[in-house]
């Protein structure tokens, strides 16, 4: 049980993609202040800030970026607090946990997370180098293991299983494309064709280019304060439901089966007993998807299917907008875009858009309760949240 | 107001230096295990962990070392949520920080809190890349800029307005070395002279070797607790009285008096104000003295001297062991060594050990009361904490 319940009354998101004419710190500010003119605040009201972000360290040479993100925007002037986040692809929802905690604690009012990722500043091979260093580097990453060649192994256990087909896990970018077609932020706008994906160049068999999530730049940000405060700022206040965190092994060849995320499991678990809620109750949720694959697993670990029976939904379209059960909405990591430290907290602000009915062409109709679900390495650490009309 | 009060009910610090023969993994763990056989707790009764770190990324390539801590203690089992922190030099402490967060707010019961950095695995000139970049890298780094020469211009600065002379800096490193001998954790254990600080290769003008904190490899751990659970597990429960955390600008130059660190004053004013308590009754302090000048802004900061004083303070003994104020009873950054994500934490340790009256040879009569003071970069993150016998 949390001590004060909290809300979300701003948010705010940069385009996603390769932003080249702007730096980590110029795009960290841009979503941060769009979510706080969304939450009408005024600087002087920000109590403490969180910043999810994988390696600035490494992608721009930079550590310490809570401090830099809140002095470039204005706040060293407060000495606001500010906190950096690292979980690798999980950051964006952990830093969002952290601004939870701290409003729900008493320590903090008005809260501003964000998450951001300048990827593209460094060659693609330099690129790789880190997004592996999230893997266990010891066991995997030394060993020559990528995400792409463990997701792949994922893949084909999973169709080897008879789980789903082939083409039910391309699939999933099909959707997603469509999806990101219907989001002017999104990296990729243009619908694909199940084709596409499959002739497309392979990864990592069974896995094509088009099954895997792109290097993107991007940030995104949501202003918390707590529950009873939130109707000063915003008529359309979104309340935090339940939150859950949880680990696993850092490498996969320590679990028994691949099939499933464990930790996606327990932190829905958390999530699901915090809001007092079941899967049915979700009207629409963005999920995971740093690969194809990933998509089913993470519909079966979240309770929305039994195993072996995502595939076949996403085949017959329940996930799409209009379906029983929407799934990735902005177009998810795949087509809307992955830049790490980001992406927890866009899922937080798509689920917040579409909560507020302001969702556009991608809307989902009558949507009261959302959630989101973030992973780092191959479910290594995984966050849920769940949000709802207050 | 924080919802529900903490405890710190278990600590344990490894060794710290240049711990060749150990891993990263091997000193979190390490010391994660001490704190917890010292809360006399079981694994399965760990409701979440924080680990502070701040460049495990570039030391050893190896990012998400939350889940990887988590993994390696044999926490991945129970898929208990792990989270990195990162704020330069003050990852530790902010790690602590949200740890008491997250037992405040309700969220979780039992929560270990861990710092660690392995440094010494990479060569001089990358670890000296590596620190640099929690400076500003767009302004400050990229010049040429180092800490050492930054606490250099403070320091001159600092002599020049007549606040201390060189050797009452200097005295700093000759008490923290003192307290050093008597810390059987300490990086360093040998007292040194005056004259040693004094003549020592020169590092950045009028600093030298003897001036600036160590290069580190180590590791410390807390459990945390609700106040009103601590007596189950432990007989001196040592409770959270006050935290605070205050940001600034990342570079030093855009400051109106590099002689003062504003940070740590808004800090040390919120833990005091949610402490309910004042300088005098601080009975031992752990301050940053990452840099010999910066014990010296850090005791007139935090209200314990005013301005020019804290300098003839350490010169007349006041900050030693048995003097009125002992500072740096562990050996400080100076002497116990400064593993950058470790630190904090290890101030934690210190203080707990203090209070607890645990602290054999160096151990500050009657101390009740203490409080550590925690720094990233250049004072552009600052944490204190204020803890107390319960």
């Amino acid at each position: 049980m949390m001590m004060r319940e909290v809300a979300v009354i701003g948010i705010g998101i940069t385009k996603f993609g390769e932003l080249w004419d702007y730096s980590f710190r110029q795009i960290g500010i841009q979503a941060g202040l769009e979510a706080v003119y969304d939450a009408n605040l005024s600087g002087s009201e920000i109590d403490a800030m969180y910043v999810g972000n994988m390696s600035s360290g490494r992608f721009i040479d930079q550590h310490h970026v809570g401090a830099l993100i809140a002095d470039y925007s204005g706040m060293a002037s407060n000495h606001i607090p500010s906190t950096r986040i690292e979980a690798a692809g999980a950051s964006g929802s952990l830093a969002l946990h952290q601004g939870v905690m701290a409003v729900a604690s008493g320590t903090h009012d008005i809260v501003v997370v964000g998450g951001a990722e300048k990827m593209t500043d460094v060659s693609e091979e330099a690129s790789n180098f880190i997004l592996n260093s999230a893997a266990d580097q010891q066991w995997e990453s030394l060993m020559g293991a990528t995400f792409a060649s463990l997701h792949a192994m994922i893949a084909c256990r999973y169709i080897r299983e008879g789980y789903a087909t082939r083409e039910q896990i391309a699939q999933v970018a099909v959707k997603n494309h469509l999806h990101g077609s219907l989001n002017p932020k999104a990296q990729f706008q243009k619908p694909i064709r199940l084709e596409t994906v499959l002739r497309a160049s392979m990864v990592a068999e069974p896995l094509t280019m088009f099954d895997c999530s792109p290097i993107s730049d991007g940030a995104a940000a949501v202003v918390l304060c707590p529950m009873e405060m939130a109707h000063e700022y915003t008529d359309k206040p979104i309340k935090v439901l339940g939150i859950g965190q949880a680990s696993d092994t850092l490498a996969l060849y320590q679990r028994d089966d691949i099939c499933t995320f464990p930790a996606t499991k327990v932190a829905a678990q958390k999530a699901y007993e915090m809001a007092g809620l079941e899967p049915r109750d979700i009207d629409v949720v963005e999920v995971n998807d740093d690969y194809t694959i990933s998509e089913l697993l993470a519909l079966e670990d979240l309770g929305f299917y039994q195993r072996g029976e995502a595939g076949k939904a996403v085949e017959f379209g329940e996930t799409e907008i209009g379906g029983s059960l929407p799934v990735n909405t902005s177009g998810g990591l795949k087509a809307r875009g992955n830049p790490i430290g980001a992406t927890g907290v866009a899922q937080i602000v798509e689920i917040v858009t579409q909560l507020r009915g302001d969702a556009e062409r991608r809307q989902v109709k009558e949507a009261e309760i959302g959630m989101a679900h973030n992973v780092g390495g191959t479910g290594s650490t995984v966050a849920v949240t769940i949000l709802g009309v207050a």
